[in-house]
């Protein structure tokens, strides 16, 4: 007879493949496919999704999950266990009837919000969303009886397992002290410094080009990954084949570009994940948080660092033609250009937690039923006042209905980007410390040893630890938002 | 409580779904994925597959497809409880352990292949083929003694239901009486009509817009499936987003250019399929020889005539460059070149027949044990001669060994294709007379009349009626080459 930990393996390994078929489907569904194949697409994904769910809520999953839990297991089957009894319990807590309601409420939500947002219609909006915001309280009671937890901690939790609300006050508190103070700074000797805009067209073969080189020179794996085109950048597919996507923008080349380095800091964190675990819980990424950690590394302490920028330059000036606005200091003051704005996803890195907090605060009160939905509109202009000096009143369109993320429920999620960049700043800071050489060997072009470094601290860890004990054992402390203060002031100071 | 018909349906709505998963997936493994992803690819869709048939060979299937025998059904209804018990019993009749081996040692045969036909290597192919010559006997008993019927019979029911050898070998003995000296006649007629190549490069670019145009004329609906590009053309996906593909060689664009037009005709066939009972298995394209029937029309009968090659040439001027290989008389000379060769992908209409023929002995005998692995490539080099005067002694790469069919075992395919072509002829015949302005309209581009007719005889009806009673109600006779003779008369004399 086999043990309760091979039972589960076997079925973990099953939902995995599964799961394969559903990220290169969904995959094709936003790079690929034709509008009509939408409704079959649909429902084929939806099939799959409930015959996953019956498979890891099934009796004998609980019944084994009790068992192994007496077995002898190394470590690693250990925490793989712990991964398992966390899928299995976030599954089978929600009754079917909510899961179903909340994916049709969200899909109708999500589905109206692409045009009451151009139409600025707010008062729709609102309708829709307070049906998304009661079944999400919903779904965040039975979390949060269960886990003996508050109801947004229960959905922090699905994004960063452990983190609190009274943890993010505290962090998130502190970034409040100096970040308008230092925005403000740097703005100000910004305007002392203007810059100039390159101008278009920059042809789109041209980008991609420049894309691919990126992700050359960035360790990316194209004999398991490829690179696409798709509305909204995102990093899909499965470890052995990730698929990541942009979007070109024949009069700015920049997007493009920084969103390639971004989303192929997601994409190797995933293809470096441990293969001797593939198809289990414990091979998986550890956390969204720890995801963004990754393409933001890349992205901000990597991609936007100047010697990046200046080893990057010579392929840029040669693919996008050389220019004025191309010399090398005023390159780099393009890409490291700081202006406070409306919209959270072309903020600057400086302005960017403000836009999170913002929300943060917002989402965490809503869910927590200290207010309603109507409140939404008057607290995002006081706050974004207050954090960032910005006037958004009657501004529904760029102010409390840009995203997407709480159309369908997502709350918990915004966080994570923030604390992604407090994580990329503590992790680049001990890179530092492991590699003295590290900013002329970024200049030259020589980036092994940062990704040695990655993988030895954690893209070879998977789940194995908790986001803290990862994060503890690659820095020598749990986060620290000084590491990310003091990244902005060296950079932007 | 729900009748026992629902109660498949729903079941067969589910199967659909899951094929779908499949068949995209399936098209992303030929089109898209890197070589990295193949193996976690082949677990995921090997995963589904048992699903599928776990779910179609299911006890509950078995009851209800008795009890809804005396069920009060309609027409349709009853058609697709037909369609629902012939998926059954071909999926049940087989012992998983045979199902499982003979893919292996499928899969196997054909990953030696593809370097020991390179290699010229019968005899280490001879010792794969031997196992998968083995196991499909052991398939094809099993199903004859379910069907009772013979071996090979049982074989050619899984891609042509009702057909039989005895039919074929009527059908074939009488294309054998007057094909090799038709074909000497037309090789003949054409020595003096030399026929000019036009020379390359042509900008795979160039080729690309041309195959987009020529899929617009032939109403294929972009909205519901695409054109790509993979190492062996095909016609992929579902209904609702149909994938073909061609690929594209840059010193001769007439190959791709007629890829093309064959995949559409596939592709149209599926996209106008009955939407109102998709999902069901009565709503699913007829059989392999009625689909090769469809892309042959499309391609042969239309796509090689004089009318449509006028009517196509001044856009392959423009896109490829006018010289004097593209003046009319030339152009048309050049696509209706008959040149008998050893290979059969390249095959024209007239000598094609002669390959299928050929093969069709070869592995009817086989099958039903008449001969040995060791006795093909005599038997090739004889029938050869016979039939198309060649001499392949010693050249099993280009003679016995050139088809990856036998490799896992898909005996009973190959007669298909020359049905579909006879099929094509007789369709084609009935469309003249229903539309005496035929010739007249293809050469003005007005195809509409055209694709109503196979809409309404062909397309609309998914699996209703049986393939005889599909061509009888549409020609107004059963399958007759004599109109696949005067068809190529017409063309060729
Ligand atoms: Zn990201
Ligand atoms: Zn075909």
């Amino acid at each position: 007879m086999s043990s309760a930990y091979a039972n589960l393996t076997r079925t973990f390994t099953r939902l995995s493949r599964f799961g394969h078929l559903s990220a290169i489907a969904g995959w094709d569904m936003m790079t690929m496919m034709p509008p009509g194949g939408s409704s079959a697409r649909g429902a084929a994904l939806a099939e799959l999704s409930v015959l996953r769910h019956e498979i890891l809520t099934d009796k004998a999953v609980a019944q084994w999950l009790d068992q192994a839990a007496n077995e002898t297991l190394n470590d690693v089957e250990r925490a793989n266990l712990r991964e398992m009894r966390r899928a299995y319990d976030q599954a089978a807590l929600l009754p079917a009837a909510l899961v179903e309601e909340k994916s049709l409420v969200g899909a109708r939500c999500e589905h109206a919000w692409r045009q009451q947002r151009p139409a600025n219609d707010w008062q729709g909006f609102a309708a829709n969303l307070k049906e998304v915001v009661k079944l999400s309280r919903a779904e965040a009671e039975l979390r949060a009886q269960a886990n003996g937890c508050s109801r947004y901690d229960a959905l922090l939790d699905l994004y960063e397992p452990g983190m609190t609300a009274a943890k993010l006050d505290s962090t998130f508190g502190e970034l409040k002290q100096w970040l308008p103070s230092l925005l403000a700074r740097i703005v100000e000797k910004q305007s002392r410094q203007p810059v100039a805009v390159p101008v278009g067209p920059f042809a789109v073969e041209s980008q991609q080009l420049l894309g691919n080189a990126l992700m050359k020179l960035l360790n990316f794996d194209f004999n398991a990954g490829r690179l696409d085109v798709s509305a909204h950048p995102f990093c899909g597919g499965v470890p052995e084949d990730v698929r990541i996507t942009t979007r070109y923008n024949a009069n700015e080349f920049i997007s493009a570009m920084m969103g390639v380095i971004h989303e192929t800091g997601h994409a190797c964190y995933e293809q470096n994940l441990p293969k001797q675990w593939a198809g289990q819980p414990v091979a998986l990424a550890r956390s969204t948080a720890i995801h963004e950690s990754q393409s933001l590394f890349f992205e901000k302490q990597l991609g936007r660092s100047t010697e990046f920028l200046s080893l990057l330059l010579p392929q840029v000036k040669t693919l996008m033609g050389d220019r004025p606005e191309l010399e090398e200091a005023n390159f780099i003051a393009l890409n490291q250009r700081v202006k406070p704005g409306l919209i959270r996803v072309d903020a600057d890195e400086v302005s960017y937690p403000a836009h999170i907090i913002l929300r943060y605060e917002i989402e965490r009160a809503l869910i927590e039923s200290e207010i309603e939905v109507d409140d939404i509109p008057t607290l995002w202009q006081e706050k974004m006042q207050a954090l960032l000096g910005l006037d958004t009143t009657g501004n529904y369109r760029d102010g409390c209905m840009q995203d997407i993320h709480w159309t369908d429920g997502s709350f918990g999620y915004f966080p994570t980007y923030t604390l992604g960049a407090m994580y990329a700043a503590q992790l680049f800071n001990s890179v530092k410390k492991a590699l003295p050489q590290v900013h002329s060997d970024i200049r030259e072009g020589n980036l092994q040893p940062i990704f040695d470094w990655l993988q030895q601290n954690i893209w070879q860890h998977g789940s194995r630890f908790t986001t803290r004990q990862l994060i503890e054992n690659a820095t020598g402390e749990d986060l620290n938002p000084r590491f990310f203060r003091q990244h902005l002031e060296n950079r932007y100071l």
